[in-house]
């Protein structure tokens, strides 16, 4: 059994309120792989990166259990770069510059050991890119789960329709989740996209936390409350390895484990946030997502008599 | 022992999205007592109305267990009027009109018979007219609980602060939070205002839940994901009065507890917006606040075995 990972690893520049970062390293597949190895491993990962992508980083990642043969590595191209600057209130930001580099032309190629795989999650990335790593799978996996972005309802529609009647799980942000549903209230834009295709449907809210919804049901996870959010990059992604590493982990994929799931993707976005990039992920340890998981639990944990 | 709420009975004019209403009866004590008398009797009203007001609404009031001896009926002068409109997030809203009529010169008395109040729970209003009720208290109530707006920040400030001095519990918006404090994350904007006289703090976000502090203990309460927000007004007050309502009914005024009393809020609050005004709180029973509590219950509840 295995986990595999889809998406872009690349460069970032970051501008905060509180500071500015260097090129330093990010993409969906890179912050799912540190958050999801927590979890479970191996990780086998599937991108595409130039020759200035740094080999300790790859080596960093090989470290704790992420299998990068799917990783191709284009020596006379460059990397993926993304720079962007956040406003105070860290949930919107304006993108300065992007350069698709070796993302113009990615075709991935699952390796034949990665046929193995049961869960697969499928980082933010071209629908059409996407599409082509479910079908190379000559085993349904256990599990798709989709990540996806506004700028791919604008541009890949009908790519994009097409990928989410192939998955089980997807995850959007609200304002996303209302573009692709033409429905305001988040109740009706998740009634609508669970007549798309994906089972299960999670809406991300930045600090107001997340809904997980399936069928009639909807449970809340919220954000834990911070004294600062240092840098929002890569949160998203954070969340959803947590999500799938648990669900990779304990290789149960019920609703009620799902819930959990949404928990140790919050617990690890909390840490996210803390430090530029992927630095505060690569330090924590099981002590410390044991000690912010219990902080979750106290924070939403009530006792109700009904009578 | 008995609830004492303090606020204004008036009326409003409202539209939203999805309709207009009539000049209906609003003011934040009238929410404050159809929410909490759902929990506890007699609640004992301070207010003030003008002439115009409909009887039928202070019988209506009165058969629910409100006694109105604090309510001054100025026969030849007007209720307070506030006219608003919506936007689309239901989360901000234009003044269309304000008339303060009989608010301008309101000088409470608190009658005799409310000398034995256990619980106040001042509603939004001047902070002046908030602290001449405290100070008319031969005794204190074991609990005062305040509500109050950005509005009194930018006009009575000092007033304002003085009231925080004497209160147990405030409740404000996100916003006014980080007007008061002059912080932008809410957990310094907390932090700061518990500095400045209350011991709990209660931070409403509107659809994305409230928070409660207390010390160094956060509680997140999120409010139920509804398919239509029809009107939001009084949704605060509504949630104030199922905050004090239960408390006043369990005579618990433990942390625990207040997290009971949040969720008792939210789920008052939640019905509150399904119509016009006050007319949902009219209707509700029993068995669908029951309903309503189980279906926090389930939106909330998540197993994490921590090993």
């Amino acid at each position: 059994m295995s986990l595999v990972v889809v998406g872009s690893m690349a460069f970032d520049a970051i501008e905060t309120p509180f500071g500015k970062s260097d090129k330093i390293i990010g993409g969906a597949a890179t912050y799912i792989a540190y958050s999801a190895s927590n979890f479970t491993k191996p990780i086998k990962q599937i991108s595409v990166v130039g020759g200035d992508f740094p080999q300790a980083e790859l080596d960093a990642l090989a470290s704790r259990g992420v299998q990068l043969e799917g990783v191709q590595i284009k020596k006379d191209e460059k990397s993926f770069f993304w720079s962007g600057r956040y406003h105070m209130d860290m949930n919107t930001r304006d993108t300065l510059e992007t350069q698709l580099n070796v993302l113009e032309n990615f075709t991935p190629v699952v390796p034949e050991s990665y046929q193995d795989c049961e869960f697969l999650m499928l980082g933010n990335l071209v629908p059409a890119v996407q599409r082509s790593v479910i079908q190379q799978m000559k085993k349904r996996p256990k599990l798709v789960v989709m990540d996806t972005m506004n700028f791919w309802m604008e541009i890949a529609l009908d790519d994009l329709k097409d990928v989410l009647t192939m998955v089980d799980v997807l995850m959007v942000n609200d304002s996303e989740a209302r573009e692709l549903s033409h429905e305001y209230s988040l109740v009706k834009a998740a009634n609508k996209i669970l007549t798309m295709g994906p089972k299960y449907l999670i809406i991300k809210k930045g600090e107001h936390g997340a809904l997980l919804f399936h069928e009639n049901h909807v449970f809340f996870a919220p954000a834990l409350p911070l004294e600062d959010v240092f840098d929002p990059t890569g949160a998203g992604d954070t969340f959803a390895g947590g999500f799938i590493g648990h669900l990779a982990k304990t290789k149960d994929i019920s609703f009620d484990n799902m819930k959990t799931a949404i928990i140790m993707g919050s617990a690890m976005a909390s840490f996210c946030v803390e430090k530029f990039g992927t630095q505060r992920l690569t330090e924590i340890t099981k002590r410390e997502i044991d000690e912010r998981l219990e902080e979750f639990v106290e924070l939403v944990n009530f006792d109700i008599d009904l009578v």
